[in-house]
């Protein structure tokens, strides 16, 4: 049995490569080839031990562009209807639903209530930081459209699905729009693409670094606005360029809990506040609810991308990739054997996007 | 000149009985002798001193049904354009839009921008604790459907327009869904009438007093739950009626801080909190922002109703009065010169509805 | 192995009841014993050819109530999450979605392009003429809530879901809108019922035959107009009704094709028409495409309920059992070896709805 | 008293200038000295009579800039709550709303019941072929933004509000989707740069010109079809585009009947169809109901902005002047002694907009 390499986080704190075998594809499923693996934020957070217990061992990686090796019986399409063959790129979600819940049957919404993130090392497995991700029947993977950029697809990651289903669950941006975005790492950056496309008039970015705040106007942010400026003179700033009634909707992608009062404030008149980095940040923050009312305001949140925003995300990127400068993003490369590096260099803010290259030693 | 009695705030916690002239109605207007006008719990707070400076002196009164005495030149029909004539009942918004801001223009939002609520006493004036309201050109009448019970219109006096706002605005009750309502004052009751008739499956009441919660059934509520049981038994209840996702709806009509975070709590995957009570009372709650994404819950406030949502709730009152008893509703009635007693008795909590008939001595 | 009996469309106009086996269920999937099999106006259709070519031989019946026999490897929940043992009642939708075409993965839309509504008569079957229905793994059931009438829920077919479905795609009623419903057979009273429920003023049911009007007054019709009447005669009597502005929404359940001009001009001012019937209805029919911009109007079609919709179905009829006489719309009841007596009364519109009772000889 | 040019059709084709009184200002008015009146298609129609009576003699032109000479008492901003002063130039809807009958109030929908389109040439006149216009109280103006273009403002006339309500109406564009525009004149030239604007993936233009399908490709279009092509070979094309589930929108922008029964045939699956030139074409055409119902399609027509698309057609053509070369599509541009020439020039397709400047001899 032919084995290949994979990024094993045995415990907290502790990776390995390990020899893994490589798996033929269930009925269903796939066998792909890692062309690149994303590094996310969240793979910091889940190799420190922040992210909370895992399936431990397991091998990293929710984010993947592949090459397919082998279709597993039965398949001949992508999940989108698309006819599919061994040695097409695809991209994938990394979460299989189970369509059998209350959430997915009833509510038709994410997150599946039986839904598996991470599967344990020793089996078929789906880590995308590794020679082979082993796609379980279900799990949704998508052919490239031809020509596309595996670094535009790859460079904004799940934060790309996660800002599609941002604007999805809590209302698309409308043309003429107001947009500030909390935050330009990841998640703000693809929240700034993604109104500056539906047609904002204004996409201000607010960030502490410069060089993220010059990203940030790169994908279309028309302002940018320092967090090392005082709350007061953001706000200045902010309602200079949106006008006296305020910007329509703010979108958090800061993932810090500071930002949640501040955004709260920010939003303007009949303004929307959208949520989308809070997700790990444990803890209160004081908001006077009075601003909900005397604003007609709404604060969205929302939570896991469905395979759909996935497959939108897909083709954006490849639509844009030659408008916007989504493959620069892609600002480190390592080998699998680098993934520890990987995670301090995306830990450090030294990139934007790190990927694992398995062809890079 | 002939004059009328009018309830006039010279100033917080000072109320005179005043003899006022009638003036005709202006190009546009409307004379209307008042019938009923409503005392609505926000009068508590004007008259004394609590909802802020006005233009003292002010007559009081902001929800009212009258029968038309004159016409002002041009008028023939309603604001919706029912032929209308002198000797008709009509019902009125207090607020007249200026459409020509940007909030009435712009937006087609309220609140607009440049309303006037209250009018000085001596000036013709659409204050309702009186004998006659002279309704300005712009301010929106409606007349009563044939056979209307001008009691059951006036029952929930501006709650009912608050929470058709309000479910407007943050998104109507779906068949089916599984509603809460904190707090069973007219806000409440109002949320309570109009999610049973949108169809909910469960629609669940809060209150403190066990007479309010009677009121809420006759109203529509499936089910009540008394503030004096713990949170933790309160949520229990309220999940064993909703089942494990928890309320589809949550709405804050209790007017009091606590309120908030433990409807943001109650509320459940997927869910709404609309938020309409929460507009007089200043002060901040802490919350969990991480609510938000991992429940995909939407918190949303709305204030100020339309003219429209005043047409709608005369309709809705008037259809239901047979089968909703919302006539009953109207416990106590005062003469012009009570109106310091239906105040005392209305903050006392010992009237569901009073009303201020001016036929009475 | 023992074998159960099902009644099979061996071509068009050819029923035989067949003694087919009973097959243990697959992982994923469950084995009913059948309580009530609906008849639906469609399976008439089939029986006769006119719904086109299908897989001969087939076992008819898309509809059912069952008691789980046996449960598939891996299945302890029905599609809703809720645990499911031997003996429980359960409902389901008939077609198991793919979950891997673009219209369920990308659109999130029915129909999958990849459903099968029937299967071969000799292979494990999920048709509702049976003894037994084995439903393949992806095939959604629900298991009935608790005191659930079979009758109730079966009572109007697969045409509320019809129309649950039809409101969610293309608009809820409103509460205090003006409804008028095109026919009154099985999907007319379904829309009658929903719009009723979802607090429409007026629920106006058209339809040729009186007995099928008294049917839609006791679901909730506030008044009837009938067929043999002019078409002006109908239009005055809805405009009488709804006020100059017209009808706010008109639903297509006649499912004949001069139904769809007159409910074009029907519709009012800023109003819907929505489609449900004319799925079978081939053929053009002229309106004047200038009546969707001078009235802002909105014509929209739907199909293919989802599976939510079975449940919502499912769960509104047991909610409404006590208040509406659903189950006395089931006025006939025919052994698996009466299904051509079944089909031949349905098609001569002897009855409102028939079932098939395995029970009954 | 002085008086102005004004360009007077005194009966269908027969078409004079007078000089008429310049009018003070009424309370709430504006009287603006033209620098640009909008040659608009349907004015072509109102010349020759074909778009019915009008209250004779009329002064022409419902499109305007000009600049402010004198404020009504009363006013001292814009309808947008903008400070406006003498000097300013501004843009108006065209029509008053009376915001007293059904439509206005209890509908939140135009048109207006009460709305006056023209006023008889002998009374103050906001018509635009003229030296001023008279703006009643209550007709919209708003201030342009400092730096628009005149042209730009004026190039696309009532047809960006009117493609603007359209979407709004009916749904707006999402990011991704693929759109198809029947006609290439101003309406859909300018549902082309909205659909464009909101981040279409496709907007496929149909026209017969070659000349207007290359300005569609200036404003946004990606590809065209052209109208002299045969209707299968226009499907193959926009399919090979739009990929097999056809197009998501299509566009009805021809304003003739044929084009009706191609835009059912054309949409695509869960498409709509968005009916915004067809308001004047009075006839049947065939369609088949039944593609509502197979293809979960809507189609929907929207008629008459609101004065909240003027003010967003505004900012959309000031913000986009530098990018997309709108003020390029005024191509003409006559005195008001030649609007005659400028309505033949219109109705022969010569133009692609022109417009009446006053200060043209």
């Amino acid at each position: 049995m032919s084995t290949g390499k994979a990024c094993v986080l045995v415990e907290p704190n502790r990776i390995e490569t390990w020899e893994v075998p490589i798996v033929d594809p269930e009925a269903g499923g796939a066998l792909v080839r890692i062309v690149a693996g994303g590094v996310c934020g969240s793979d910091v957070h889940i190799a420190d031990g922040g992210a909370g217990v895992m399936p431990f061992p397991i091998i990293l990686g929710h984010e993947g562009v592949g090459r397919v090796e082998k279709l597993g019986p039965g398949v001949s399409t992508d999940y989108a209807g698309e006819t599919v063959k061994v040695g097409d790129l695809v991209y994938w979600a990394p979460i299989a639903l189970c369509h059998r819940c209350h959430s997915c049957t009833v509510l038709d919404e994410t997150p599946c209530e039986n839904s598996q993130f991470f599967e344990h090392a020793e089996k078929p497995n789906w880590g995308s930081y590794a020679d082979y991700a082993w796609l379980p029947n279900g799990l949704a993977f998508f052919k490239l459209p031809e020509g596309a950029s595996v670094e535009a697809v790859i460079s904004l990651g799940c934060a790309l699905p996660t800002a599609l289903r941002g604007f999805d669950r809590c209302g698309p941006v409308r043309l003429g729009e107001t947009v500030v975005v909390q935050g330009a790492g990841p998640v703000g950056l693809a929240a700034i693409l993604v109104a500056a496309q539906m047609g904002a008039r204004e996409v201000i970015a607010i960030d502490m670094h410069d060089s993220r705040l010059a990203v940030a106007k790169s994908l279309g942010a028309t302002a940018t606005v320092s967090l090392k400026s005082s709350p007061e003179e953001r706000r200045r700033q902010i309602y200079e360029l949106c006008g006296a009634n305020g910007p329509n909707v703010v979108v958090e992608a800061a993932g810090v809990l500071p930002a949640f009062p501040e955004g709260v404030s920010l939003a303007g008149n009949h303004g929307r506040y959208i949520i989308l980095g809070l997700w790990g940040a444990i803890g209160e923050q004081p908001i006077s609810p009075r601003d909900l009312t005397t604003k007609n305001l709404t604060i969205a949140g929302a939570t896991f991308p469905k395979p759909k925003h996935y497959h939108q995300a897909l083709h954006l990127a490849a639509r844009l990739q030659n408008d916007v400068p989504l493959a620069d993003l892609v600002t480190h490369r390592f080998g699998i054997e680098g993934a520890v590096a990987a995670l301090e260099a995306t830990k450090a803010g030294e990139v934007i996007k790190a990927i694992i290259d398995p062809e890079k030693s």
